[in-house]
């Protein structure tokens, strides 16, 4: 792929004027009207430079939209570096470094906020490479902080969402519903089960299982904003249909022991979003190099059908993050 | 240059924190320890991929503090999209294209803003390659937004601020003064002169000039904090000294005939920013591709001295918008 670029919706806990967002995403895609722009519907922009094919993803963060009022700063700061880095792994990208645009807070938050992106900058082994601070103009309700991730592809072409085949089989690396699970007990202030709690505060961006797929997938994305909903839009981008079994999405332990295994649990994991799992569209005898559930089956047609262990089941009123909830 | 970093600090109507700023700025170049961050002090991050040397830059603007509440959203869209290509063009890079971070207003303000944007990113020839939008949780007032530009460089060297040298005459590509006289009007709803509310509301980021700079300049930047500021930034940063000249420092006529041409006048000309001038060193008898004119001189030592047709006047309290204005 030359280039291709993207305009992302990222979950958050709150999901005011959903209506105006996809109305100021379409005045958007007017503008990027570049044979290279693809819709805006990827989640980097793609484009070579110097022999090399650039990758780089914008996500911004809201105190009281994306975070709670008290969450911990460090896990903002972790939180904002994973969701921008997911979106690299998605492209099977190794990062090359971020830049912040930060809105000062009180100094006790940014400090711990500061200390916070040290860690995650370093556990990624990602440089920090510039930005820029504001101060809030004493209205500190909305603060908010931005992050451009960069990176390099390592494999040509690079994932997009919109390349299914007919026949492919969908995958998802992991388990799905703990970010929610977690979400609820942050809400409710309890730490435990602390997998769960990190689940949503601390994601895991899967840098290297990105790298390792990208070769053999023909489309992948991250899970931001639920698999229903990011199931349907690699479907729509790939001009095919996808079927989703609700049986073989996997769930954690942990998530079943506090939610149960039932279709209302299931249809919860598979409707939030904030796992940053991989979800991708591979040939049904493809050997996979990292561990990964089959999920789904794509073919001819449109849109997203679901069932349960063959028996179809109702599509839930919203399918994700876009909807307001 | 193989590599080097920002931290920028954007001018803004009104600064609260910067204490704050100072010390959250410092936190992050504890964290950019890499040898190539060069402390966070450039006006863009500057690095080698494949055979291409990328420029990168990001610059957040915020409601009530870098635009006024009643501004015009064509306006806001044009600055933001300006004062990035204008780090580009310090650094004589062709734009490859800008990400946007976006949170929501209401309807008609993000229609005009996307009608801006599109004028904006057309009149610079620039694409729109992806971002993030985000609602604002039902707190609006302190509503942000955000662009990252990228571009690649046209010289190599890259200019940097440190590289002037002792002798270097310090240039500056065009008046200055007549974004904070622009200011002064939109403040008081004044849209006359038009040319100085047209230079606070839409700065021309000078990319044609910074590439055509770039090859002679030994080291150079834009101005966004004011002369004063920004000279001695890029003295420090090259472990000189700089001597300005008050009385060589150009005034357009709009500004003359609206503040006269005193040392009070002046003084508030070259401690105001927002003009995104260019700024650069480079030696005394250059023959320069562009009209500039020298307003100083670079010499052994350290700091920066005022002087009005060789007498020395006394720097104002504040060089520009680090300290609170």
């Amino acid at each position: 792929m030359d280039c291709s670029m993207l305009w992302q919706r990222k979950s958050g806990l709150d999901h005011n004027g959903m209506t105006s967002e996809s109305a100021f995403i379409a005045l958007m895609r007017q503008i990027a009207t570049g044979a290279a722009a693809r819709g805006l519907q990827d989640d980097a922009a793609v484009f070579a430079v110097g022999g090399e094919t650039l990758i780089v993803t914008h996500d911004m963060m809201v105190q009281g939209v994306h975070w709670l009022y008290d969450a911990n700063p460090a896990d903002v700061a972790w939180k904002l570096v994973a969701v921008n880095l997911s979106d690299l792994a998605a492209k099977g990208a190794r990062p090359i470094g971020v830049l912040l645009g930060y809105m000062l807070g009180d100094d006790e938050w940014d400090r711990a906020f500061a200390a916070g992106l040290a860690n995650a900058l370093a556990a990624h082994d990602v440089p920090l490479l510039g930005g820029d601070t504001t101060g809030a103009g004493g209205h500190t309700e909305t603060r908010s902080i931005g992050m451009t991730a960069l990176g390099v592809a390592t494999c040509d072409p690079v994932p997009s969402r919109n390349g299914a085949q007919v026949g492919d089989t969908l995958y998802v690396t992991g388990a799905l519903g703990d970010a929610k699970a977690g979400f609820d007990l942050a809400v409710r202030g309890e730490r435990n089960p602390v997998c769960l709690v990190n689940a949503f505060n601390r994601p895991i961006p899967l840098l290297v299982k990105g790298q390792s797929l990208a070769p053999v997938v023909n489309a992948m994305m991250d899970i931001s904003d639920g698999l229903l909903l990011d199931a349907s839009r690699m479907a729509a981008a790939s001009g095919l249909r996808v079927e989703i079994d609700l049986a073989s999405v996997p769930l954690s332990l942990d998530y079943i022991a506090l939610h149960h295994d039932n279709r209302e649990s299931r249809m919860i994991a598979v409707s939030w979003g904030d796992d940053y799992q991989l979800l991708f569209a591979a040939p049904a005898n493809s050997i996979l190099p990292v561990p990964a559930f089959a999920v789904g089956q794509f073919s001819q047609g449109a849109g997203l059908a679901l069932t349960e262990n063959g028996t179809p089941v109702d599509l839930p009123s919203t399918l994700g993050f876009e909807h307001g909830q």
